[in-house]
């Protein structure tokens, strides 16, 4: 996360330092001779200095250690914010691939951070990993007052207080910045604090820039440090000894001494690591480079790497992130990307050898996913509803409107294919969103680009993308409705389609509509928002509803579906609308689906029905069974845009199994249904044994 | 590859025999006590025996061993045909992704796979990885007097041949089945050759099914092995000490000894090789089990994995594979599904710590990139032109079609998004096809199940999928073009995009035009098929011209574009085809891209033109530049279906810099005319500055 390092030539004194810290890390172990010599080539044709009489070279590993098997290792982790969150993801996702230990990671979150991960690891359900969360802002007094111009603000700073925001119980902890990647398993680290002498409480990897050498330009004070200084991007921390040893007076005490003469930090909790270190020496417990490869502009990494075919940890520690200049970036960020694509879902896997209880809900799910057979004809859609996506809330940054008693968030879910809808559908809806993305781990970046592109699309904060990451072969379409349902934070939505663009004026029309209806107070209604379509690509969305009727009696609009499916929006009655003044009632039938206007609180959608086929439709039922009134708004309409069908409508149309499967789904809602509603149902299922045209 | 296992309960030698096992196991290390004690009560409780009197602890791991640092590590694999060349890609995927070691890969193949892996290794480009070929028909003489009930047939018994097609001075090779997974550094595996005594020159691991102990039925009667037997799945061959061994002799003798009471090889090359080991036990140096953990139905790895945090090499030797039935399936698929759906790209990083040549080209691709500049506005456009895609020819399996005079091959690229064209492409072109596929690795995954669900698509042996790995943000149209147009295998092309759908009688009346103009005799022509398009995704297809003009009258069809971009079509001539009863030839003129027949050997397109814009407009120049005549087809036509716009397309709409970047490449192209053609290419430049609509 911070920037340190721009190497100059070394001083003597530096060079003295490092071959000290060597001296600590691999004091007498005779087969670390040649690296050494190698090593000292690389610095300006200095001849080797060897002022402890040690040959040793502080970027070659000891031996790799047996991981204590099935030990329980602490991880803690500072996080504030939705691109931090992004990060930290693709940071644990590296940790778990390479991990055969059981975890436990301490989250010190901001609100924002805390909300994406909670709902994130709880959906993941990885076996074998604990998190606990910590509030970051309850422990902001405790750091706010150190004056800090680093980039990372107050969250920079907080590390400092981990040794007494963790548990009082817990002894050890390996801290992690958010822009680290693992190559290697995390146990291996932890298998260093094995290293530490009785006295020593902190392990950290010599900073790999001459940022502390104070030489970078002139009048430059960096805080005081030893030698080259220690990069706080990984650290071993010895909690019951910092605790012990009144660390909180401790830093405390040294921060404001410095501050004194130095202005304020400019490197955050480094800084004051540093001076401490400097002040207090036997606390640290130097570690071997390739713990954290930090890959600032400039740095002095290549040292440790170009001897070491073995990374462990990478830092991407310049504010240039994947795009800073260095000679090898492009191997490093293979890694990274490796773990920013990786299907999270496959990390689900067990700990062989370590017996851990199962995530919650976990043992459940496996036994319905026993129960299925896979000779079932209509096994895939029963694969499909169990299927326990992964979501990644608020993705992108994201500010929820300001609370208004009549506002409206546009409700809707899409995939890859749909992306280009966005920039038109923001174009016509000028209020907050609520979007579902199913994706795979690897579209989500690209997703992420596609917005960063748009000035459209970056411009607007009040969209949420909720990502939900793709599992299984049939596409979960009410799963992705609920989440974004459950994630809109106005008092009203509108449930909407991708494919679908609403009229310019709508988002207005409908916040005056439900103060006049006085929506929400006596009345439970939906507002029908009456739906048409379009077959051509290019034409011109009108901006009235008369030039819309216009269009339509010129056959250039249809009423949506017309053709292929008009008991679906029948009931809406279009003959009536088109000379409406004022909203109209109109009466349940079956098959109807028009897209509505809601209170926030509305009944979810039904999750069996994945795939194609009657998932709007049973979500009226409900309404309608729920005794919402259905309320026909005379000047509201939304024009769907034509698309080549999607895999799932081909296979309805293709393939009979399909359809009987959704058939199934149609006869367990109804049984449902009557089980809740009783004989309130009936009408549903009568309505059902009417000949009708297909689904 | 292998099916090596069917359990039942067991008998009381076979109870002995695994006892002797566990001895082998865990016999005299202290450390082990606990699992030994455990492994034994597995076996109902009878006491462990000591037949052997050994004190070896040969199957329980030794301290991970530092791996050999940059020392090259040789590894051969068998692999015949299309299927098992996929398979091969996700081992060596696994393979790559741990190792840290350059590797020499010896790929013993048919023509089919050799095919697929030369062209697939020469666009990977992956450092630090050799590749070398020997011929597998080559040595079947030496192996097809066995006979051998085994599903892999002769191709399973070539391991065998090793010693002697490999080259002589290889001294030591690691041989994998093609459906090994690696979740572990190879290096690990090679260092096991230090534990070989002088003698031992093969290196196993024991077969995990009582197969060998031949009570899995009544009268099975398999071959002779040490009790459980071993797995040749993975095996470490010391090919000097066999050669001195006369292993030719020895195989041959014992397979042929054998033979004489055993009707058949039940597992192919294992069979032998364990009749061998029984004979010449002292050949034989025993793995630790987590080398090749066998998931065959009713395995009995989960003694070995139970108790190792910490798997190397899983093996799919059931005929199931990923669907075998297995407590912790769920797990191993997860590893398997991480590099099936890797993105291949990103193992192109380099070694650190390991000085290697490059692969061919990489330096040069290297520079040119560096050369590149951030801040130029078409760095994206240069950035593109440069990917070196991986290229995986016939991805599924594909039979040539049988050589005919006049036969035509569609040709065709798509991404995703274009997939549920294909069926009905299928549909109105029965001849070969040729198309390649822009995907990620797991998209190619998706692609595949899509085909195997398909009827109509899994009918067709006639059309070959070649998948171009995607890399980079823009769509490299012309580059896909040229990998499909290098595939065609008849002596003409149909040159066609994903998104036309051609007369049902197209195939055939093109094959009947092309003897009749005796094309490529003398005559060098193009021949072009007009084209056509509809707005509506639900239009009856005409069956005739006489059909298709009354459409077109109708206004239900329009000649393709010929709203948006009039001039790409207009010297086609519409109303003269209207008419026409015979091919009559037209003269280029700016902006025309037809789509046409052309020989195989014809020109490829400029691979410089990238994303949406004058990709086809720049290769019908080429044609008339190199003097093709244009005969326009009097029966023939084509027609477009509608989509949504690309995403490259919404970017050339809405941004200016994306049209000027078009504009460069146009400009570039005609430079690069002009000095090949001369005064020749005169007209084109002319034609360039005539004032005209948009691009």
């Amino acid at each position: 996360m911070l920037l340190r390092g721009r190497p100059r030539a070394l001083g003597a004194a530096a060079l003295l330092l490092l071959l000290l810290i060597g001296f600590f890390l691999f004091g007498g172990d005779p087969d670390y001779g040649r690296p050494r010599s190698r090593g000292a080539a690389a610095f300006d044709g200095d001849p080797p200095a060897d002022p402890g009489g040690h040959n040793s070279s502080d970027c070659i590993p000891p031996p790799p250690l047996p991981p204590p098997k099935c030990e329980l290792l602490q991880v803690a982790i500072v996080c504030a914010g939705h691109n931090s969150s992004r990060d930290v993801i693709t940071l644990v996702k590296s940790l778990l691939f390479y991990r055969k230990n059981p975890l436990h990671l301490h989250l010190v979150t901001d609100a924002v951070a805390r909300n994406i991960l909670e709902t994130l690891f709880h959906t993941w359900m990885v076996p074998a990993v604990q998190i606990s969360f910590y509030d970051a802002d309850e422990l902001k007094p405790q750091v706010s007052w150190i004056p800090n111009k680093h980039y990372s603000g107050l969250y920079g700073l907080m590390k400092l207080v981990l040794p007494s925001a963790l548990p009082p119980d817990l002894a050890r902890v390996i801290v992690l910045d958010t822009d680290v990647t693992f190559a290697s398993n995390i146990a291996e680290l932890w298998a260093l604090f094995a290293h530490f002498s009785d006295k020593q409480a902190i392990g950290l990897v010599e900073n790999q820039s001459d940022w502390y050498l104070g030489n970078l330009w002139k009048n430059h004070r960096p805080w005081p440090a030893l030698g080259r200084g220690f990069n706080t991007g990984v650290i071993l921390l010895q909690l019951d000894r910092l605790r012990q040893a009144g660390w909180e007076q401790m830093w405390k005490l040294t921060a404001k001494r410095e501050l004194l003469t130095l202005p304020a930090t400019s490197l955050a909790d480094q800084d004051i690591f540093n001076a401490i270190i400097k002040e207090h020496p036997w606390l640290v417990q130097p570690l071997p480079c390739m713990w954290n490869v930090q890959l600032s502009d400039h740095t002095l990494a290549e040292r440790c790497y170009s001897e070491a075919s073995d990374l462990k940890v990478i830092h991407w520690n310049s504010p240039k992130k994947l795009h800073v200049k260095n000679k090898h970036v492009e191997s490093f960020r293979n890694l990274y990307l490796t773990f920013l694509e990786y299907n999270g879902n496959l990390l689900r896997r067990e700990l062989f050898g370590c017996p851990c209880p199962p995530p919650p809900g976990a043992e459940q799910l496996q036994q319905a996913l026993a129960q299925l057979e896979e000779q079932d004809a209509c096994f895939e859609f029963r694969q499909q509803q169990l299927a326990m996506h992964r979501v990644h809330i608020t993705f992108l940054p994201h500010k929820p409107p300001p609370p208004q008693p009549h506002d409206v968030t546009l409700v809707a879910q899409l995939s890859m294919e749909r992306l280009q809808m966005l920039e038109a559908l923001c174009r016509h809806w000028p209020g907050p969103m609520s979007l579902a993305l199913y994706l795979t781990d690897a579209e989500a970046q690209q997703f992420l680009r596609f917005v960063e592109t748009s000035a459209v699309l970056s411009a607007r904060q009040d969209v949420a993308y909720h990502v939900v990451y793709r599992e299984g072969s049939l596409y979960p379409i009410n799963q992705l409705r609920n989440v974004a349902l459950a994630q809109a934070l106005t008092p009203y939505v509108f449930l909407s389609d991708i494919d679908f663009l609403p009229a310019y004026s709508l988002y207005s029309s409908l916040r005056a509509s439900i103060e006049q209806l006085e929506l929400g107070g006596k009345r439970k209604a939906a507002l029908v928002v009456p739906a048409f379509e379009t077959l051509h690509y290019r034409f011109s969305f009108p901006s009235s509803k008369a030039e819309l009727l216009t269009l339509l009696d010129a056959g250039s609009l249809y009423t949506f579906r017309y053709h292929e499916w008009p008991q679906g929006h029948a009931p809406t009655d279009y003959a009536r609308w088109r000379e409406a003044q004022a909203p109209y009632r109109v009466q349940w039938a079956a098959d109807y689906e028009p897209y509505v206007v809601v209170p926030r609180d509305c009944p979810r959608y039904d999750p069996r029905f994945v795939g194609f086929g009657w998932n709007k439709v049973a979500h009226i039922i409900e309404l309608d069974a729920q005794e919402y009134e259905l309320l026909v708004l005379p000047e509201a309409f939304t024009i769907h845009l034509p698309h080549a069908p999607s895999l799932d409508i081909i296979r309805f149309r293709s393939n009979p199994t399909y359809r009987d499967c959704v058939q199934a789904l149609k006869d367990d809602f109804h049984q449902d249904l009557s089980r809740h509603y009783g004989a309130a149902a009936l009408k549903y299922l009568t309505a059902l044994q009417q000949p009708r045209g297909p689904v």
